[in-house]
């Protein structure tokens, strides 16, 4: 999980540790309202990460958005998903009109929904979207390594200036979402090399493959980290870099740029599910400070989910056991992370409420 | 946790069990939904609740209220507590003045506040407060039951009525929240004597006790359920009735009365923390049907509450930590409802979004 940045990355900003001035402050304010001290638990932890994350004592979440990267991917050639991957433009279509589970949460929590083509295997045209495509689809990996490095590169920066244009628009908190036929196949892929797990502990159902197809997934997912990593069977971790590349999707590259910029722009940063928390992985693997601007909305329902919220030491807000992606649990969690921040900033203090503190005991 | 009811409540309304009609055909459009069947998890299943309590495969929580009882407690003459007893009425004015945490989480999820005097120890005088004090505190009930049965049933009307209110009102979907210092003495009183758990197991810090004081209050749990109920020694449970009758407090029995009817009204009741789960607890012993209109808001961090939800069998929505009562963490779950309410409402289907289902395998 540490190391100097590697590839292109290496010349990226430098991004900065949390302020702990505006933490002790906040957690000085906090002590200061009507309940007792600590009695709201996460909310209040959430509070002092926020006002740690804006450098402000006083954080503000009310300009909200997701940034829905859109891919296909050439594993699906070996049967890994319940779905056929035309689904993935269909879906981009329903995102784009409304439609879908992600648009209906977002507009719950008053987020705006944003959706990117960073590689969909077809013509899309549409007003609302953002046309950013790199490649009809990732290479299959259990073939060939999904990115070139140009590739990799180019839909890194499609997550970055997704970030850059959020930080633009004055967004305080954001949440990267997905849509890929085949993509539980892919961040399981990167799951196994990244936590040297094995195929079968962190490959699951994803959007509904049980039985003999779950077990071919699993196959799958084995014997492409296998090719790509030979060392891996061996115990030897590989760079995190070069695992999106050779088992990454292009949207999962896009949601590793974008997550990496949100850091350096200090947005608060919910991450989703299984895939965007992979991308979450590899951005903290890489620069290792990402870390602190991370929340994590959910636990969702896929094994591999849970390896990779071990490894990365977070704690998820929610666990409704979820498995949609879409950017759907992280949108759930900004309610909450809006909840703290209103706490913060609504709730009376003893002294103006006239309200006794604790008998000193 | 059954039998026939009891006292004064064995001639109210028969609560009807849900309608399995509208579930199923809840579930039938939420399979229709573009997104793999199950996916939304927890929010789906509340979904399908939701069309079952109301009747209707499309539910509605556009209306929402918390209603906070407040009540004083005879047993903090015995020191149970981190903060004076008169928190209780400065808590009071500080709800009615919109400086409290439920008042900032209530206006977050859209709830009205209503804010009942059922038993305050003092005068309370607000054009928007609900004067319906049946006596100033509960008995001490180290000493003596905490109520006679005209007190009892009291407060149990004062709850009832508030539910009533809240049915001529159009509102959909109700939290019972509390203010009472003492009452988590009393709650672990109740708890002990309705599950057979020793005082120790089920008695915690409250707003904050600890270390000799924690075991002075575990103590005094411990003699109280002893001198009411001699017989729990021995593992037999006492009646549910007469445990909220010589260990409640005011604003429980308020919360079991109002629960109760509420149930009666086919609201959807959504508990909070370790207070009114223990209401809930015996509103539901007295009423077995009313668990059918119950959703646990969250799980709280006092050592009780798990108890009785394990009793209930009920899974908490959020588990952050929070202690703090007043209904916080059932309102902030209202959230999550009506989030289960517009997905089932707004979300395009396979057939109008044009997507292709799942593969059949």
């Amino acid at each position: 999980m540490v190391g100097e940045p590697s590839g292109f990355i290496r010349d990226l900003e430098r991004i900065e540790p949390l302020s702990t001035e505006a933490q002790d402050r906040a957690k000085r304010h906090l002590d200061s309202l009507t309940k007792p001290v600590g009695s709201l638990g996460r909310l209040e932890d959430a509070a002092v990460k926020l006002a740690g994350i804006q450098g402000n004592a006083k954080p503000s979440v009310d300009r909200k958005a997701v940034y829905v990267f859109a891919a296909d991917h050439g594993i699906t050639a070996e049967g890994v998903s319940a779905y056929p991957s035309d689904v993935t433009q269909q879906m981009v279509l329903n995102f784009l009109n409304g439609g879908a589970a992600i648009n209906v949460l977002a507009r719950h929590v008053g987020a705006k929904v944003h959706v990117v083509d960073v590689g969909v295997n077809g013509d899309l045209n549409h007003p609302l979207l953002v046309s950013r495509k790199v490649r009809r689809g990732s290479r299959n990996f259990l073939r060939e390594a999904a990115m070139t490095q140009e590739e990799l590169q180019s839909a890194w920066e499609v997550g970055a200036d997704q970030a850059e244009s959020a930080y633009r628009d004055g967004i305080q908190i954001v949440a990267p979402g997905e849509m890929g036929i085949g993509n539980t196949c892919a961040a399981s892929a990167i799951t196994s090399a990244l936590t040297g797990q094995p195929a079968e502990a962190v490959t699951g159902p994803g959007t509904g493959v049980g039985g003999e197809a779950l077990r071919h997934k699993q196959d799958i997912v084995q014997r492409s980290v296998a090719m790509h990593f030979p060392e891996h069977a061996a115990g030897t971790l590989p760079d995190a870099l070069e695992v999106l590349r050779c088992l990454g999707g292009l949207e999962i590259a896009a949601m590793a740029g974008f997550i990496h910029r949100a850091a350096y722009r200090k947005l608060t940063i919910v991450i989703d599910g299984f895939i965007s928390t992979a991308a979450a992985a590899v951005a903290c693997s890489i620069a290792p400070p990402v870390w602190a601007y991370l929340f994590a909305g959910h636990r969702s329902e896929e094994p591999g989910h849970r390896a990779l919220l071990t490894l990365l030491r977070l704690h998820p807000l929610l666990e409704l056991g979820m498995r949609l992606g879409e950017g759907t649990g992280a949108v759930l969690a900004f309610s909450l992370l809006e909840a703290a921040v209103r706490i913060y900033r609504e709730m009376a203090t003893f002294d103006s409420a006239g309200v006794s503190g604790a008998i000193s005991q």
